[in-house]
């Protein structure tokens, strides 16, 4: 494949990235392109966390076809690393390659070291240029810059509903109301999420698995219910093969034990109100290292949510149908003016299956 | 400009036939384009009600500019007409004209006189074919094609929401929930349609003139209020200089004769249960040529219309907010299943400004 452009270039290097959509977290998705002559000698993407970054699998990529990468042009979709993490610095192995020229999409994120390995880089006489299909490239890595940046996961809030803003019946009947196309897509957007969570009303009302079904990963993300009380029932399907995070409001030593003889993990976050502290549990997230938060709750737990600032952007499956006087989609409070509305913009539609699946981002 | 092929040639009569769209009703809109030897000699399209169809103004177009049509190819939307209506048959003028071959994209909708045309040109020697862009020909006279086909006109109903369906705050509040691009877009909606119904409660609210305002065209659509009781208040802007029909479930001789006075007529058509006889006024209004209907109601009257399958089509515009508690799009009752629910697939999804415009449709 030949390459002219940093724009192709950073293109090709995004599709690689985005190989690693349902792998690499905690980490980022990054993918790696060399360009020598106009050819490309070498590529690669994040592999699974503690094994090799994009660059140096690239690098080994180009060794093993027998290239010299010294000379070449390296397109990255991120900033390399200037740090020891778990692998070393990937600026440190483009130095020691001879690299003449590496383009990056985006900066490193991280406020404290942004520009760090390109100015590594350029310390060494390694040409560097960063800002190339920028947009794409905090795309595919929207939930790693959240944490970086603000502590936090990208919430993703998923949601269902007829074109007239319903979710259920009155009588609690949903399923389904979107079509299985738009469920399937529903898993591919659970499987690039680091955590999943709902709440302690979807457990009992569904007793869902919050499990990755319809697409083969190796990886399940962490499911993680809300329940202020602890009520959880020790039998609910979302507790199956253990692991799951229950978050509560206070501490119950004795339903405690039961759910973490399960192996689960309890999780006591209080606010002044009693109830569980939503601003409070995005952070403890983020220092978890959740870089996309999905959430598939009920219409009291999104509505609180959303009330709470805690999203960032509504996944919403509209169905082509009319339900009527059914159930709202988020428990938000009565209005006085138009001026309290929570403001959004639609980042993204389009049709799945009958259905529309919707991307609108709180502003 | 040269055409090559059939579905060229439609192509170009469509976009003349779209130069129709705000002044051919109740007639069709109709594009027309003569080509010989490659080379649009003549086109036209249909003019206000009464002047010429296409066929005549592409043949005297042609003629202006001194070509002989003999021996040409005709590309028309619609199946020549073959009846003496307002103006002569154009079936006949074109076999005057000795054109060697028609092409028309769709058949007269009229099941009375569907094929008579075509079988009158065949007849005379000429070579047809029917059924090229169908789809794109049927839409763009929707309206006209339901009044032939069912006897009653296409109703599409405007609605403007948040992305969780609410259309105004408890307390009243719905100015504006959209923006400016999709309120002038309403408009060119409006300015396309014979005419536009509101109900009496929309007239109480917020007074609407219900008239075309953001586009400049040469005919207002006709103005309906549903009005059961008549209790329209002669000041009613939707009454300004006079003509609105005004829709009642019961005879009033001194209101009628107070609202007639200003120049408007009272249709009387009362259901069994006193109200305004929903379809039957649709069939009162294809008696009375009105193709495109464009509803812009409230709750209570959309509901109305809905489930009494009076609409063929809404036209949601949703703007990327949330508004919660507040008002429902449409009054629609509670459902015991979801086997009740009106099911509809979307049409088209259009990005206006800030806001979505949805087209969906009853099946």
């Amino acid at each position: 494949m030949e390459i002219h452009s940093d724009v192709q270039g950073i293109r090709l290097a995004l599709e690689l990235a985005a190989r690693g959509m349902f792998t690499t977290a905690p980490n980022p998705r990054v993918g790696c392109v060399i360009v020598k002559e106009n050819q490309v000698i070498g590529s690669g993407y994040t592999q699974p966390a503690g094994h090799a970054h994009a660059e140096v699998q690239a690098l080994n990529d180009a060794a093993n076809k027998g290239y010299d990468v010294a000379g070449s042009t390296v397109y990255v979709t991120l900033e390399p690393c200037s740090h020891h993490g778990r692998t070393p610095p990937c600026a440190d192995a483009l130095i020691r390659a001879r690299v003449a020229r590496v383009v990056a999409a985006i900066a490193d994120p991280n406020p404290l070291v942004a520009g760090q390995g390109l100015a590594r880089l350029e310390a060494a006489g390694i040409e560097v240029a960063c800002g190339v299909l920028e947009a794409e490239a905090r795309e595919i890595n929207i939930g790693f810059l959240s944490r970086m940046q603000h502590g936090k996961p990208w919430v993703r809030m998923k949601s269902a509903a007829s074109l007239d803003g319903m979710t259920a019946l009155h009588n609690g009947i949903s399923q389904w109301i979107t079509g299985d196309e738009a469920r399937a897509d529903g898993h591919v957007w659970r499987a690039r999420a680091c955590a999943i969570l709902t709440g302690i009303g979807t457990v009992r009302e569904d007793d869902p698995q919050l499990t990755v079904r319809a697409i083969d990963i190796p990886r399940q993300p962490q499911r993680i219910v809300i329940d202020s009380q602890l009520q959880i029932s020790p039998h609910a399907r979302v507790l199956s093969g253990g692991g799951t995070w229950i978050v509560a409001a206070q501490a119950h030593p004795a339903r405690e034990k039961i759910l973490r003889d399960l192996g689960n993990e309890i999780i006591v976050l209080p606010n002044a109100d009693g109830k569980v502290d939503l601003p409070a549990l995005m952070l403890e997230l983020g220092r978890r290292q959740i870089n996309e938060l999905h959430v598939e709750a009920g219409f009291k737990l999104n509505g609180s949510l959303i009330r709470e600032d805690c999203v960032d952007e509504l996944l919403v499956y509209l169905a082509p149908t009319l339900l009527g006087d059914a159930q709202r989609m988020f428990n938000l409070p009565v209005l006085e003016s138009l001026e309290q509305k929570k403001n959004m913009t639609f980042h993204e539609v389009k049709q799945i299956g009958a259905d529309l699946r919707i991307l609108a981002r709180f502003i």
